[in-house]
């Protein structure tokens, strides 16, 4: 397997004006899973030779690879300004660091970066590439939108939420895979799989996310609990407790979402007794199954290799991670 | 010629979330001279058909032209965030009408749409047009990042700051030349004059620009006079005088730049009679000259036409614009 952490290391940011370019090596060198260039490469190694051989995966499908998660990191950058998030991944954010102009105008130049690398996809399949990664920027810059929408917006239902984060989140996922299979080689029948897996572990993932907001471990979950209940986040848990509130739960959950002056530990636990109450976690739950069953399904209609086998494992450990 | 405002009117923003279309919308609909795509259309009727045969431009270079009045808008929208500017073309920028949020990601998706352009332009030249395109938009965010070192910073000269508008300002009129000439087929060495020209049109736009700011005919100018002394701004005018200063005019520049209680009219009469003792006028407009002779010299390079002809009139009229 390439090592991504070892291809993101060697971009080089030591550039002028350092102003521009010293906040993307930050941002870039602080971590994270690297989990959409993993699927570009593990969808790339899945398909490669028809599937029949096991292989290394060619250096040319790393650019690609790359761009992925210089984009993913670029939509951080900006998405911690709109949000005035301060910590990110233990760190203070390139705008609290710097400040709010440096985190726009390097922001930008880490998506033209994102650009540079597709710009190096194999040259019969740099304008597909090219297309691909247009639509998934495209889509997730609608979600971050609809995201922005919805806070402010009294009523919004499951779908929409769902609709939200597939976008937001999902797409990026989905054409990591689908990408990464193009370059390999992939059929379009394997590139649509490749496409629904990813699609439906985003899902999943983000589902995973809400309950574990509610519902982890302090000890293992990273951050603190019922960070969503305090900020009143229309997450699926919330749409799912309102979508199935009796009138007396109804009351009260807007009452703990209108009154600011109670203390946020009693907020926690009163709707959490109330999503108790109404089952949320069971149902929600539930759905992030349905999507963890549907990625592993897309899996049977690609060839069976070592690839394959991570990424049923991926899905699997996703539907029980803990943080 | 093809009609760039017919098709650019042609993009369709009517769609779901108008939080994120309609300012782009709003932003490309405020007019502009749209002379970036114009540059890229005239450089290809200029070289197209070996330069022997006046023809009409093929739509195939329009996608790429579009791409450059697009990617144009994104950093007036951007850079409009950053300066706090709350007026562009008569009318509340994005962040003013709307709010800083909105403005960042609908500049985001702006950058992606002109990427969506790119990837319109003929397969067999796509590779190279986003490879140019991401070396200019990584000079114009790299010119960017230098102005707002440069407003901080005491020393600047007179090279630092042509190295700062050459990147913010001119490459973008190069590239639009070159990417216009080579999809209609341009040879390298007229690839390189068409650059060449745009760059050197680009500087002494540029010093025109902040000579009108001093010495413009308010009546004309549309900006009121003596806005760049008033906030000390580090333009050709202002650098040539502190490098010609003698002893005395250097100790009442300074006195002028940092005293902040005096009257703004008073302020700009004791400048710009400081920039009259040190002929400074005279020197940028030298400075000027240069480059639009440099500009005009480009064009004897290249195939005389009909398009030709239009360059070379832009080049004169640019040099003797009164706003």
């Amino acid at each position: 397997m390439l090592d991504i952490n070892k291809a993101i290391e060697s971009l080089d940011w030591k550039k002028e004006p350092q102003g521009l370019y010293e906040p993307i090596a930050y941002t870039l060198s602080s971590g994270g899973k690297r989990l959409r260039p993993t699927l570009a490469l593990t969808a790339a190694e899945c398909v490669l030779n028809g599937g029949l051989l096991s292989g290394d995966v060619p250096e040319n499908v790393l650019p690609a690879a790359m761009a992925l998660e210089v984009f993913h990191n670029f939509t951080l950058l900006h998405d911690d300004v709109m949000d005035r998030a301060e910590v990110r991944r233990g760190r203070p954010t390139v705008h609290a660091k710097w400040d709010d102009n440096t985190a726009i105008l390097s922001g930008d130049q880490m998506l033209i970066e994102a650009y540079k690398l597709i710009a190096k996809v194999p040259s019969d399949k740099v304008q597909k590439t090219l297309e691909l990664f247009n639509e998934m920027a495209t889509g997730v810059c609608e979600g971050q939108q609809y995201d922005i929408d919805f806070e402010k917006r009294s009523q919004v239902t499951i779908g929409d939420y769902m609709m939200m984060i597939e976008k937001k989140t999902s797409l990026l996922l989905a054409y990591a895979m689908r990408i990464g299979g193009y370059i390999a080689g992939a059929t379009a029948q394997q590139q649509q799989a490749l496409y629904q897996y990813g699609l439906h572990i985003g899902l999943a993932f983000q589902i995973q996310d809400d309950i574990l907001d509610v519902y982890g471990d302090p000890k293992t979950f990273g951050k603190a609990i019922g960070g969503d209940i305090c900020s009143n986040k229309k997450t699926l848990l919330l749409l799912t407790a309102l979508e199935n509130a009796d009138a007396e739960s109804m009351a009260e959950l807007q009452r703990w979402m209108t009154e600011d002056r109670q203390g946020a530990k009693e907020k926690i636990e009163a709707v959490t007794a109330i999503y108790d109450r109404l089952h949320v976690r069971q149902k929600c739950e539930a759905v992030m199954e349905e999507h963890t069953a549907l990625a592993l399904a897309q899996l049977d209609l690609l060839p069976q290799n070592e690839a394959t086998e991570r990424l049923r494992d991926l899905a699997e450990r996703l539907a029980v991670r803990r943080s």
